[in-house]
């Protein structure tokens, strides 16, 4: 996962961000997505935020403590008057920062029972307290403002982990239990539209006012040849076909990779599925429930969405190529009416299936393309530890564009680039077609 | 680890055990032993209680609630007014007993928070609630008294692996966080005179009225050729000597499996050692401290026992040459003066190298011996479930005799037979030489 | 590795080829083609052409056998007369031809004995003679021509993999024995120029007569933005100031994956390099010779290639950016006067590290570029088996340019496209900057 | 495996071993023993003979040379005018004698082709000469000659592992080659008797004059509680029986390890079994044939013996009733009359199952004890390099008695000590019952 705000000033970035009106202050964002992370952690006992159940998830009370560390390790630590938690802690919650000094290993943030929950929370309250008062005081300098404003993004990346990896840990127990019992209903508007990816030079990256990771950068041209995206995300009942018609079994559909993790990892089916007395069932936040076939299909891996493509006869999207669809539909629909994150957590629940927004690209869930990351032409990773950040895990991992019902809305945006190994099936992720 | 009480009744049991006085009740015992248990576990939090460090190893939570589903299963579940806790636990907390249902994955059992800590709690006292009243009704029958007995003495064996496991577990945080700080004053009478064992047909086996499991019998004879046992354990100062003199880079000293053992883990010095600016510290339930040279060497692997034994040109005994000189040490010293081990908890704290007994061959830590473990020769397995403990993991495992500063006085004796594979080193485990 | 031939017809086929003069016939080119690979395995014995060093590595006599294999399968078998030679070898020596039928586990290939080696070259003269005698009879199609040149660019592809492989294999020898001991005078001619790659639209891909793979096409246009390739290889003895300067122990040089790979293979140098008393060695087909700073380095991962260019300042160019550098220079030097590898197998050898062209970017080791392989936009596999390489191999390869000194000059063009997992070094792969 | 010669003087050797007759002069044993290494490797290729099928087995070429470097070594090195064949033959074809040197990794020695077969045969020729001609100088002092005799016996078990490892490498093959196709005809005397095992102390290890193992020694008592073995090995009918009851489904039959054995490797049957259109086959080294259900049963490990065992409601015997029930038979019968091996080979050929000597415990296969493998008490390792066999490998291992078709008639005697980890099956390994 990347990465680092460009060098905006502080200003553009008090007025930038989405997760709060556009008047509200740095201070406020600051603190409301503080509090948003601890309300989608408030129904995970002292217990729940132990669990580790891989290597490339955490366990909830570590993204509780790395996400406050970033603000006290870039932030406050310059400030006089800041009385540091506790030392220990930055070797416990540090993720990969080499610079900054040596780290636990990552696979055994399990094993890690003290501090308690309780003591995490109380950091997160001093740190809040030491953030509110330098804003009070206007002790912050440009420099720091913009790294309040990475924090709060970093932050943001650390909720939609939250929600993944605690939706993981939870589906290791045999009595399926839920996250959260909020009721949802999905919604979805089917079209059978297919937007047109315009043909020749299309500009790529962030341009512009808003708030963006550095990989969205420099702003570069791209020759496209023109083909066409479906409107619509790939349904788990359009997929159950591919499932029926032998896909899990028929090698000339798959990557040789692909082909492989299949047969290693015995997939049958997307993660979390399970069929009991011939009816489907899928494991959500909410529990275990039957699967609807009008949802997007999720968490699947490259490996599945691209298999998916040739069986139906077609491909995944490039990332530019979806990219210039998403700008263009864009411009033909100008408002965007979804609601913020936390409104459509207490509305809806974490289900992962509902239709986030159905008249955009964006969606409910990550789209991978077929594009392998790489840095755009051009650039250069800014110095320092937090530019630690970037010219890290460019290798073998594939982007995904638009976002997720468990993405923050400051995410969603049409030059966002996540990114992710072609194995991984834990985060919400799901397909869309090209032609 | 084993196993099963023998057949002996129940009036004979209620006399059996020193964890209380012999005039106690089966159902005093019962509620000492249970009551041992929450008390041994109260310093841990709910996050502590979760982890689980090793795949040997198992979370405290689990042993706590493993014990009581013991006891649901085999004594109360054919009482006809008991309702059971948790329908679910029986998968949760079964742990080899394939003919009570299939069962969790032991390795991972650390992924599971729910049921919660309190929760568990609750099933204990549920539980000890509904034997208290099949006491005090009078409606157990002679079988389940037989049962309650085995129960007891399996939850002693829990409470040791408690304290083990909780040791590796807390030993995995760069924090070297304290079980408690109960000081304790390691004792250590230290002698010079090596222990005659007898030469000819010695009896071998539980022989009495005493509890013991049925691996101790039948009673049999063994021809035995003479030699003599030390007097002492090694001590941690000796088994220095044995590291400055490249010990741990000497091929010629190892056991075949053991060098590989060796240079597999990395292995310079007994677990919980290190040795910062020039100085040998190691982790205790006490947290860190300096080693202390007259204290027993602890938490080394049979491999390694074998090698400092060759070093010294020497060699562990059998497990034959060492019941035979315990019982013949026994007979010279009438009284044990021992305190039993709740008392020693309050004592002296749980540090890993109290002299536990400095005039017998029991001590402070088990003591490997050269013998395969195997079952006695005219061994036969009781039918039924709790009979499965009995033909398990009789393979590649060694006996080790004597007993721990973790260990339930219930269990020392001199026909116990402790069993685990030769590169086990989280148990509180030493030296006792013979030539 | 790649892939399959465009559908030519076997008139342009026949002129297509510089093995041989334009003026050769496709039989000719056949028969020196096979020819070529008895004579680079002469120098080998059984027991030489029985190692399989590595998984990705195939023994020396499967190479013999898979050649002549694919002849069989997708040319004769076709033929009315044709008597296949053993039924047992379509299952032996398939690679992964899902659509002809199962296949030995790959891994497994170095432990089949049988047939002998005498009985592969029997079986190879059994296949030629029946090639023979159809191109005498005239009895082949058009579309059998086209297999029997992408047959004979299979064979080459694989002569490459016998000279990467058996040197491998050869190196796990403490005896360091040669593969050949032909002397060889590795030249070069050192420049300090900077080539320039055109910025805008350039057309990337195989246009024309010649021969070419299919994932050289579509021809396709790629918009790029300027920039500068280095005129030379970078040489053992720049990469040695890499190594001097700490390369191998400075995380912040390297991809997350590469430092990853680094620490699990402890890599200190590249492959085949060792330092004996101060001075650094080389394990070349000829033996262990006195590394040569003049040389280009050779054996290293994408990973190394990266983080060398990073400690320079620099980066890796793209693919397009060398494709289009290829091409330009191309122009430049009309005429490419490179001797037919068969006469430099002659006259110098297979040394590792002779600069094979110094005056264009081909060069004597493949050029690791920062492109993630994958098919060229508009690209539809062609049906059928010959067809099923393509969709294959797609993820998690990163494309080479250029071509080696153990690659057949037909090969090397300016739009080959090679491409190898990021940790790959057994096959001859260096470094060509960007900036 | 083990070991080395007991310090009997070469006199008595040269009368012990009835690998030729007593007459025989340890010269002429010498001989035909290297001889008759060839003659079981004569109808292997120089392919055959590359081939590592698993880590604990080695290449047919790598015994030959091993072989003869244990002469070399430890024989003829000191002898004055030896010139060494090939120095590097020392690091390549050592074992695990770290007292002689650092040696080439065991798992890789299918790697290493040269020097190529013939040469090795060259070597052993040389080896020969120089051995015949110390003997025709009488320049070998007795403890050289007592090394002849040992290096004699270490050809010997080579010769067997030979066989069982050249089996597992042709099972390799889908093919399923023969390595020879003598003709071979099973004989059994089947017999309903049960052989009585005394009880009370009985002696224990090798006494007088023959040829032993220095595990053999010393020779003690050990007290038997009485019991009976059963006259004939279970045969391929019986253990069918097993599989047909659903043996290897049947968790509560199996060692805790060997249950565990049963699911990691998927084991249904013995090894070399298979079953084809409902009927079973079995590979042999005259190549596949159909299963006979009158042949002792083979290629099993300790796990499968003694599941079996507990299945027939009986147990494996411990090495000391097997041990004296042996000796009690000899007694009875006084005439062994059993041919050499070297004619079995020439009559019978090499298949699995022929019974070799009916009307005694020895038997065509092995038979797994109950008996961990240990040093007897009392036992002390030989000082230097030929001594450090012993202290090794004594962990984690069960012993083996009788031998197999394919041992040695100088290693079939009542007080060997064969010894193999519990889930061997390459081995000739079979089952004789106790009750």
């Amino acid at each position: 996962m990347s990465t680092v705000a460009s060098g905006t000033s502080a200003d553009s970035l008090m007025t930038s961000t989405d997760a709060a009106d556009s008047s509200d202050t740095l201070a406020n964002v600051y603190l409301k997505t503080r509090s948003f992370t601890d309300r989608i952690t408030r129904t995970l006992s002292a217990e729940d935020c132990m669990v580790q159940s891989m290597d490339d998830a955490s366990p909830t009370r570590w993204h509780l403590a790395h996400t406050t560390w970033f603000f006290e390790t870039f932030v406050l630590k310059d400030q006089p008057d800041y009385r540091v938690f506790d030392e220990a802690f930055g070797y416990l919650f540090n993720s990969y920062y080499n610079t900054i000094g040596d780290q636990y290993p990552r696979h055994r943030r399990g094993l890690i029972s003290r501090p308690g929950l309780e003591t995490i929370r109380e950091y997160r309250s001093h740190v809040d307290r030491a953030i509110r008062d330098a804003f009070d005081s206007n002790s912050l300098t440009n420099a720091q403002l913009a790294l309040v404003q990475t924090g709060i993004q970093h932050e943001q990346q650390h909720q939609e982990l939250i929600l993944t990896d605690i939706k993981h840990a939870l589906s290791c127990s045999p009595l399926w239990p839920k996250y959260d019992d909020l009721p949802f209903e999905p919604a979805r508007t089917a079209t059978e539209n297919w937007i047109d990816v315009p043909s020749g030079l299309v500009t790529i990256g962030q341009q512009g006012e808003g708030f963006s990771f550095d990989n969205e950068s420099p702003v570069h041209e791209v020759h496209l040849m023109g083909t066409r995206l479906a409107g619509d995300l790939v349904t788990c009942g359009e997929y159950r076909e591919f499932i029926d018609d032998g896909g899990y079994e028929r090698p000339e559909l798959w990557l040789s990779m692909g082909w492989n993790a299949v047969q290693t990892n015995g997939w049958r089916s997307p993660l979390y599925w399970l069929q009991q007395n011939g009816a489907w069932l899928t494991f959500t936040l909410a529990g275990l429930v039957p699967l609807n076939d009008d949802w997007p299909v999720c968490h699947i891996s490259l490996f599945e969405a691209d298999a998916y493509a040739r069986w139906r006869g077609m491909r995944l999207p490039t990332e530019f190529e979806w990219e210039a669809a998403a700008k263009s539909e864009r411009n033909r629909s100008a408002t965007r009416n979804e609601q913020p994150f936390a409104d459509q957590l207490v509305d809806r629940g974490f289900a992962i299936h509902p239709t986030r927004s159905p008249d955009t690209l964006m969606g409910s869930v990550w789209q991978w393309t077929s594009s392998s990351y790489a840095a755009y032409p051009g650039y250069r990773p800014p110095p320092g530890a937090v530019g630690e950040y970037n010219g890290k895990f460019m290798c073998n991992q594939y982007v995904l564009r638009g976002g997720s019902v468990a993405t923050s809305s400051d995410h969603i945006r049409t030059t966002y680039r996540n990114f992710f190994p072609a194995d991984t099936r834990w985060q919400f992720t799901g397909i869309r077609l090209a032609k």
